[in-house]
Order: structure tokens, then C-alpha cells, then sequence
């Protein structure tokens, strides 16, 4: 069989760890240099595949593409750039095609949520039709979790991670200035549609006691007098409440909380988060001085926290979809699977495309406890194994981490520029 | 000479490493147990000494006490009550003397920051004309660095670490997916008075490309048009742009910027920080898609990102405070004296009370960028050996950090109980 080149790209939000797949991917694409040429890699994602930006990842040294595994970001850019449905915008996909079909791309790698899940079967249909068969694969990745059919998705154990340890430290920060200082902190996580996030800030603590003491889902609908009784409850227990807000909260009537806010001197909608919402309700109802934090993108991007157990994933998704390319298999992910919680052990399995695109994974609602507020010993056995380990990035003398920055040489193009709507 | 017993209390904001300093304390305490009988720890800070609520040390073990320098929060509790002065309430320093008296404390270790060491001046002065004399020592903490005579403060390095990286960590997730998404970066820090933490933030770069792109320091009287264009050049130039703004932050007229914002539906005053103020005012006028982080007690309580020099410093105040008491000293604060930067070496110099009291260290101007949005290089000099080392916690096979919670058995009182205004 004649050597083909393999494109890779990262799609949507970028992780702590999306890198480390990008090696993942390089690497075992070298490992097999008789079957693989050469690994291009879309500059901004599947926008360089459109305008024809593909950057050779040959010109990285070995050692460059090792420090993908500690480098958070994403190394090629990513980009938030859907490609509508085949009937909107066929052009499009014909437009991937003839590139690929330019620089002898065989192998189609994105890595993304589902989304790109969807356009990555779409790219496979089409090429067939057009007589120019690609074996896509689609690599997961997205810290939100919701992807179906893989146990969880490279990125989340990560965010997990920085999102319990966060809540752990910031609640004994608070636990022991309570008497005369802030009795209520807020701590907004990221999740729009899905509470997992949320739910790992509930690994900081065990008991009722302890630390997150209520914890709020997209899940739930927000009730006002419920949650005010529980922080109530929880100051009077303990003398002090951590909650743990889902920027995705909404109330009964489905409003983000995060919109329900205040307007500035202009009219404006509320510059804040949910956190701010929520914080000043419980001054407002129960006269607590409180703090609150929004994570943002630290907490997505928190490499020098990374759970050992998702980079390993990370990694083994980049190589296991290099390997089901090399195995002739198309229009599939590799999949995590999980064979059990304690000792956690998994291995990569195959999932269908199909199956993959557009299928969003909820919280079930048995990893939420019975009042809404907290998560269940199930909720615990899914999640706590996802953030173990602990994979620190090398430091440089002066103390900051040695993320490494590719040289992200481009490839010359050789056909006619084309419009990006 | 009699054996006497020490009192330690935490004040103030804790940090990541204030118990690491209660750890070196109560560690030379123990070498010396020939002339130091117990450490008598307050519970909640200076509150504990008033009431009479003394927490035994000597009931935790070796082990519990070396775990204290891996644990963030304040081990003991902590509190924000600053002791009026001699003339408007002399009978709280007297309660303090009566009760050292009745607990045979001979040696009072205060932990804060400036107003700490103002009571622990005049506890001591008290002391004297009330016949039984009290050794206070000073041992410095506080994240806001200001501090004057030490060269830096205990808890300010481990901040500094986490913002630097913070910064350098978020800007490689902005700069991958900014041809398409978010386009410029707000992190709120914390620094009510002084942009110390703020400056930390302009480690995470060197060059002019590099991130941060902005910071806006209390220091700089905040013009709105200068940093509008500033933030434009950088988008421009860069593709993105990364500010790092501390709370703060004032306009010419003195006002903060974090109360210029919106009112809520209520007239209440608006519910975020400077971050999202300074993020939305980047939207109105300059139309670019935002994110903002609050890192509020994240940034003070991440032991798990603790400098290791700061870890070192902590636990060497607290030593040498030991060792200052038993050499007879009074009225004294062990400092941090730099000398040199690079390779940085430091050794522990004795500073008068007299002259730490009531006494705020600002930055100084030639740290900050003419242009007011950067750090120098003389800022840089200062700042870089102060998030130096990585001092981790060591976690459990649950992927969380270990961190210790003391039994904090209480002492027998032995006084009527005193009424805290």
C-alpha cells in the first residue's frame, strides 16, 4: 500500500491535555513511517484544512513533540468553526476533500467534541462519493464530559482535578477565618450544558461536613428557598458553606441564573457569572459576607495540576486512533472503557461514529443526591478515579513550567484560496 | 531559668504557607523543650487569647506537625480583629497579659501582617509597666507583600507562583482559539493597596509578545483611553491580549474601578470584581469577544502550586522567631534579608517592631513600565527568585492533596470569661 500523510486538528474549547494527544498521534504516526508519511496539522483547526494552513510536523524535533504532553493549549490553535450540514454548505466538504486529495492525505485525525464527531463521519461519506476515500477517526476530547460511549473524555479528569483540589483548598482558607470573616464562598465552574464538573468539585470532601456543602447542577432546577435553607443549615453546622455553582444553572423556567442579574448604569446585562448571582442572593437573604471565585479558563488550562490518569488517556486516544487507521478502520473513535472503579483499569475500545455525532452524555441522575445539592457514592465511584495521579509539567530554573511552543512550520500550498464564510 | 510556655496565633488572611510558619514555631519550640514548656496555639487567632480559648499543641504528634507545612488555611483559625489602640480599649491588652500570666506564656509569637505587628509592640510595652513581661516576637505573613524592612513576606512567592502561572497557562488556551473565539483575557488578582501580585502576573513573559499584555497596578491612576488602545495594539499585533488586573485598580479620582460598574435591579451595588468591569468595557468599546477569571482565594490558599522558596522562608521566620525568643529578644520581627538575586540567597535578619508597625511598603515606581502596563526589568529581578522551586503536598492514591487537620484540643481555662466587644 502507498504511503499516504495523516492530517490532525483540534476542534472546539482546548484542555489540559489536548496536546498530549497531538503527540500521541505524531508519535505512533513515526513509529510507522513505512505506512504514514507525513503528519499535517490544521493551523486553527479545521480552518486550516479549509484555507489550505497545514503545518508540517515534521519540522518538530522528537523531543518538541514529547513536551506536547505537558503543554497545555492547544500547539496548532483550535477554533470554534462548525461546518454546517452537507445540503447548507457541500462545498465545504468537497473544499476538505480537495486538500487532503492535494497533499496525499489518507488518514484524517480530529480531535474534538461532538461536533467534530459529526463532521468527521461527513468528511469519510463524502470522500467515498467523491471517489477519494479518507479513513477518518474521530479523538475525544472535551472537558465537558458529555460525549457518549467513552467512560469519560480526555480533558475532564484534568479540570476534575483542579476543580476538586481548588474547592478542598479555598474551603480550608475559609473554614478558618469564618468567625469573623467570610462565612459563604462561591466557586463557578465551567459546564453549560452538564454538571460534570460541578460534580468533581463534590471529591473535596466525604461527609456532610465537609467541603463542597452544596453543590449546583444544570441538572436541577434552581430553587431559590431550598438553597438558601441549605446554606443556612450548613453556616449554623460548621460554621461556614462552600458552594459549588455550574456556570449552567437555571431555574425552574429554564433562565441561566447567570442572566438574572443586574444591569449597569447603561442598561447593559450584568457583566458577571452565575458566581456573583448566587453569592449576592445569600448576602441579600441571610446577611453572610461572602467571596466568590470564576475558575474561567485557569481551570481548563491548569496543566500544572493534570490528573496522571486522563494524560495517560489523552495520550493512549492519539495512538489508539493512529493504530485503527493502520488497521484499515474508518468513521470511528477510540473509546475509553472502563473494566473497573477500584483499582480503576481501562482500556481503549471502538466506538462508531455514528453512534458518537451529535449524541450528548447527561449526568444520570443517580450521581446526584436525592436533595439536589450534593453527589451519591455512585456519583463518587465514576468520578473519583479520573483524577488520580498526579502528572506535573518539568519547571525551568526560574520557576515557571516548560511549555513548549512548536515552530508551526507551514506547508506550501498548492491550490487556489478559498473564501471561509 | 523557669521553663515558660509560648502562645502562637494566626492573623489576618491566611495563606498557603502560614502554617508552615506555625510548623517551624512549634518545631524549635520542641528543640528547645529545656526552656520552652508547651506551644499554646489561639483558636481563631488573637479571639482565642482574649477568650481564654488556648489550644494545647503538644497533644498533635511530630508527624501532624511537620504535615502543617504541606497545609493551606490557618490550622488554628485565624481572624480579622485588630486590637484598638492602648487608649480606646486598654482592657483587651490587659485581659491578653492576664491570661499569658495565668497560662505561664512568657513568649507571644504573633503571625501576621502590619497590624499584628502593631499589638504585638504594645502587648509587649504593656507587659512591662504591668510587672509581668512578655517576649513578642513578630513573625511576618501576608500575601500582600507589604511588609517594610523584609525583603518579601512569607505567603506572597506561593501567590506569586500561582498567578504567573496562571497567566502563562490561560494565555496558551486564549492564543490557540483567539482567530475565532475569545480575544482578550481579563484575571482579576488580589492586592487592595499595593500591585505586588498583580506585578507576579508579568512573570508569566518576557518579551512584549509575550503574555501578559497588560497589568494594571493600584499604583497607576487607571485612563481608560490609554489602556483601551493598549489593548487594541495587542489584539492587533498579537491576535490576542491578556490582562491581568489587581481589585485594586483606581481611576485619577481615586475611585475603585470594581464600584464604577452595574447596579442590580434592586440599586444594589454590582455584584462583580474589576475583572468583569474592566472585561465589559473592552467589549463596548473595542468589540471583542472576553473571558475574565476571579481567582479570589484559589490564588491564597493553592499550597498545591506553593513556591518552594516561599516554603523555606515560611518555616525559617518561624524558627528563627524561636531562636530570637530564647536569646532574650523583644519586640522583634525575624526578616528576610536578600543578598542577591541570582543566584537569589537570603538569610534571616532581625528587624525593631518599632520600625515594622503601621508601616505599608508600596511598589516602587521603577518596578512598574513607564508606560504603566508592565513590569521592568528591575521589577523582574526582584520578583523572579520568589516563585523559585516546586514544593508539592504529597496527594493520596485519590488524587487529592494530604492535607492535615489538627485535633486542636482545647486547654482548661482558668479565668472568668471575657466579653469580646
Amino acid at each position: 500500500m502507498a504511503k499516504r500523510n495523516a492530517f490532525y486538528a483540534q476542534s472546539g474549547g482546548v484542555t489540559a491535555v489536548i496536546n498530549a494527544t497531538a503527540a500521541g498521534v505524531i508519535e505512533a504516526a513515526r513509529e510507522h513511517g513505512d505506512r504514514i508519511g507525513k503528519v499535517y496539522a490544521g493551523r486553527d483547526g479545521i480552518i486550516g484544512a479549509l484555507t489550505e494552513d497545514l503545518i508540517d510536523t515534521s519540522q518538530e524535533s522528537d523531543e518538541a513533540i514529547a513536551a506536547l504532553k505537558h503543554t497545555p493549549g492547544g500547539a496548532f490553535g483550535s477554533c470554534r468553526y462548525k461546518l454546517k450540514s452537507l445540503e447548507e454548505n457541500r462545498a465545504e466538504y468537497e473544499r476538505l476533500i480537495e486538500v487532503f486529495k492535494a497533499h496525499n492525505i489518507g488518514y484524517f485525525f480530529y480531535n474534538g467534541g461532538g461536533d467534530s464527531a459529526d463532521t468527521c463521519l461527513k468528511v469519510s461519506q463524502l470522500s467515498e462519493t467523491m471517489g477519494y476515500p479518507i479513513q477518518a477517526i474521530h479523538v475525544p476530547k472535551t472537558v465537558d464530559n458529555d460525549l457518549p460511549i467513552t467512560d469519560t473524555c480526555p480533558g475532564f479528569g484534568s479540570v476534575a482535578k483542579y476543580i476538586a483540589v481548588s474547592t478542598l483548598e479555598a474551603s480550608l482558607d475559609v473554614m478558618s477565618m469564618a468567625r469573623t470573616s467570610t462565612k459563604v464562598f462561591v466557586l463557578e465552574v465551567m459546564g453549560r450544558h452538564a454538571g460534570w464538573i460541578a460534580a468533581a468539585g463534590g471529591l473535596a470532601g466525604k461527609t456532610d461536613e465537609e467541603p463542597p456543602h452544596v453543590i449546583l447542577f444544570p441538572e436541577i432546577a434552581f430553587d431559590r428557598e431550598k438553597f438558601l435553607a441549605k446554606v443556612d443549615q450548613a453556616v449554623k453546622d460548621y460554621g461556614y458553606c462552600t458552594v459549588v455553582v455550574s456556570e449552567g444553572t437555571r431555574d425552574a423556567e429554564g433562565n441561566f441564573l447567570a442572566d438574572a442579574g443586574s444591569v449597569d448604569a447603561f442598561g447593559h446585562k450584568q457583566l458577571g457569572g452565575v458566581g456573583p448571582v448566587i453569592a449576592d442572593m445569600v448576602k441579600s437573604a441571610l446577611g453572610h459576607k461572602y467571596h466568590w471565585a470564576v475558575a474561567d479558563y485557569l481551570q481548563r488550562s491548569a496543566r500544572h495540576l493534570a490528573s496522571e490518569t486522563d494524560l495517560q488517556q489523552a495520550v493512549a486516544v492519539g495512538r489508539a486512533a493512529v493504530e485503527m487507521a493502520l488497521a484499515g478502520k474508518n468513521s470511528v473513535m477510540p473509546a475509553i472503557k472502563r473494566l473497573s472503579d477500584a483499582p480503576y483499569s481501562w482500556e481503549i475500545d471502538e466506538a462508531p461514529l455514528a453512534e458518537v455525532a451529535n449524541v450528548e452524555k447527561k449526568m444520570p441522575r443517580e450521581f446526584i443526591s436525592e436533595d439536589g445539592f450534593g453527589i451519591t457514592d455512585a456519583g463518587r465511584a465514576y468520578l473519583a478515579p479520573l483524577i488520580q495521579g498526579e502528572a506535573y509539567p518539568p519547571y525551568n530554573s526560574e520557576g515557571l513550567p516548560e511549555y513548549v511552543q512548536l515552530r508551526n512550520v507551514a506547508v506550501d500550498k498548492k491550490l487556489d484560496t478559498f473564501k471561509l464564510r
